[in-house]
């Protein structure tokens, strides 16, 4: 099982997270690439320290939006949003290229992440986008979304997530984030899902009943309070169930 | 010799200069890669136009300063500024993949040129991020400048680019801007003192003395009126004068 | 009647449109305020130009977004749509003020103005800065809109605008663009609408009908090619036909 | 004796300083107008809270650099700056208007305040914006600078102010910041120079003379740990001392 995080979600003298802790936790690193955060000497020092680690790094490319940090919704064209992605591809591994390594994936970020998992046009930008700058790039994302779905289509492989930290419906889906049961608060119970997810394939439903969850890769989350110290408890926890966390890429 | 001009210099609605009709007469292309102008919809547009045609694609890297388009002195710091134009090197290098080609060479834009000319913070930083990035890469600047020194130093290639519309110093240098004879306005001596640049490798100084001009590229302008008829104008005398331009790189 | 136009859409060196002409033929200038286009020096210069013909200055306000020139519908939150708004209320301002003139008029650009015409949170963001900002304020929109709506039940003016190079339906409501009879592209027809609009009110519809159109400002477009001679095509038939272009503010 | 700190320095989803403790303790609040740092919504809260509160609104002005946080210098010319300012001054403005209030004055941010403190073109441009937004209008900054001068001149009001934590040369200026002495680290020492500075217009220099230090506000910093707490002591010496802190506008 992968652990994934998005990092280097800073911007100039803004900072966002605590990159160097979660580079310690996860496999796979989200790195921003400037356009809802993230600036080249962030790239820079994230691509380092993660090569450092044996982190993998892979593109978290979001809308052109600093100002609301890639979370509202823009209505992108498909062209300007394939060529906006395969910028942020490009620019990334940049900074990858001094580790003699590169980006091993892509993920949409934020309000991309949303519209792709239901909007055929920005799904479909994306997969031009990776497909045009590299076939043999996955997609992380959600499974079962437009995007997974396009990307299958267009022979790209889509590498499929979970969220321990969230409520999931009976048949898969996510408790919409609006609703009571959205989000899993407790370390402790966030920990025993990520170790059935891993063990298993499967996570406990809001209704109890235990649904299939097959996914190759964990989201972790470090912008909120207390954040890291849940990451470690989820990594802990893997690793005492006999699950190492290993990159999918 | 070579035929330079800066292009993909528009940002999104707004145009500057005919890319289509320069593409016709350069054979190396500067393409803006979206910090001082440029964005990525016209990266690839020109990436596509200039691989259709033969011709060959460098970056045009540029500070961060859309409003200012480039031509304002930003004092960046060493690490900053290479970790930006690694940045901008990565994004154009992405449109020229799916033409299996790649960016063949490096030139700063506006300030940063006048810049990396004497200032050896911001010279060092760009060497820095055409070593880090790929140390094949040429650098494309004026002959003697600090930058030009710096390459050299570090084991880069430089190219000397010449202008053949710019009054130059008895001792080879350019008459500064603000200098009466600063701009070679009549388009029939542009095209002579281009075609003595590229058979001779001297231009005629003010004061009226033929000094060495030891270039392997001209650099046109296009973003004046009457700049495409003049680089016209200067390809034509070239090619009567025996000189087929061909790329540098 | 009123004549408006977007003007000062260019940004920092990119020019758009022919601001000096169109401010001799409008009565009211919708100025760009530096989110979708239009930049500092440009809005000064603008107000400036129209100050001394006695055009009324509005203020165009728009989203967050050069790269797509505010033509991207984003999906903003209430709060923060408010406050940039007010902003560029604010900004604008300080640029009339050496005229002690002020900002006269509020109309919301590209996407803005489209999303305010049926979506309630956008429209009632509108409202709420122009309320807070200055109740005095009125507010040039689509006549029966949403934003006309909520700007009336808020005790706002509201000023409706028509447009003579548009297609209508028999309903009062413009033809989508994306239908065949979207625009009127003959100069003469497009005059002999305007000045219908202005002496009757009335438009005549696609299927013939003649239908109401209580309208005090016409919109005039100067960013294509031949819209500044279709627009004093405009105002030489209003004049022609005795009504003097007055500003509603 | 005025408190002046630097507010409302986040951006979007980032934070910078702690604005509500420091509101607590200063007297004026240097508003960032959202070039340097600042956005619509931050800039609305922090005028709402400092009209609670009864803290002057002054507008923070900075470079149109938000990747360098108006740090680095730039070299403006007259103009652009000029426009640049009073826009910055204009937006502010927006905020202050429901709370029945206004910009009460004006100071430079980062390298425009070093800028303008020895750059006459800068300087000018400064002073020429407040001049044309509004005469009355103070400017905060260095007593001796080149604005200072320059204001003065135009007949604008001037307010000197001083650093309780930085070293003074037995001249009266600023250690250099590369200097050893540039500053004073502990918060009883700077507090009690605070006091000093409000009871006797003096200043201990680094080789421990007693020099005039002519000054009407002092600037506390926010935005380093431990910050706000050296903040707070030192307005409590003050008080302690039977200095009030009042506003100078």
């Amino acid at each position: 099982m992968d652990l994934n995080a998005d990092l280097g979600e800073g911007f100039g003298i803004w900072r966002l997270g605590d990159d160097e802790a979660l580079l310690d936790l996860v496999t796979s690193a989200n790195v921003a690439c400037g356009f809802h955060g993230g600036d080249p000497s962030t790239m820079r020092r994230v691509c380092a320290a993660a090569a450092e680690r044996g982190v993998t790094v892979g593109a978290q490319v979001g809308y052109r939006d600093l100002a609301g940090f890639g979370r509202r919704h823009i209505a992108y064209g498909f062209d300007e949003l394939r060529d906006e992605v395969t910028y942020q591809l490009g620019a990334l591994d940049a900074f990858c290229r001094p580790h003699r390594t590169r980006v091993r994936y892509l993920k949409p970020h934020g309000a991309l992440y949303h519209a792709a998992a239901t909007d055929e046009v920005q799904a479909a930008a994306l997969v031009a986008a990776v497909s045009g700058y590299d076939h043999e790039l996955p997609i992380l994302c959600a499974p079962g979304s437009t995007l997974a779905q396009l990307a299958v289509g267009a022979g790209l492989r889509v590498v499929a997530e979970g969220f321990a930290d969230r409520g999931y419906l009976p048949n898969g889906a996510l408790v919409p984030r609006t609703a009571p049961d959205a989000l899993v608060t407790d370390p402790e119970e966030v920990a025993v899902r990520a170790v059935r997810m891993a063990t298993e394939r499967t996570v406990v439903a809001v209704d109890g009943t235990v649904v299939p969850c097959p996914v190759a890769s964990i989201c972790l989350h470090g912008d909120s309070p207390g954040a890291v110290a849940s990451a470690a408890l989820v990594r802990a926890a893997l690793i005492d169930a006999g699950v190492t966390p290993t990159p999918f890429a």
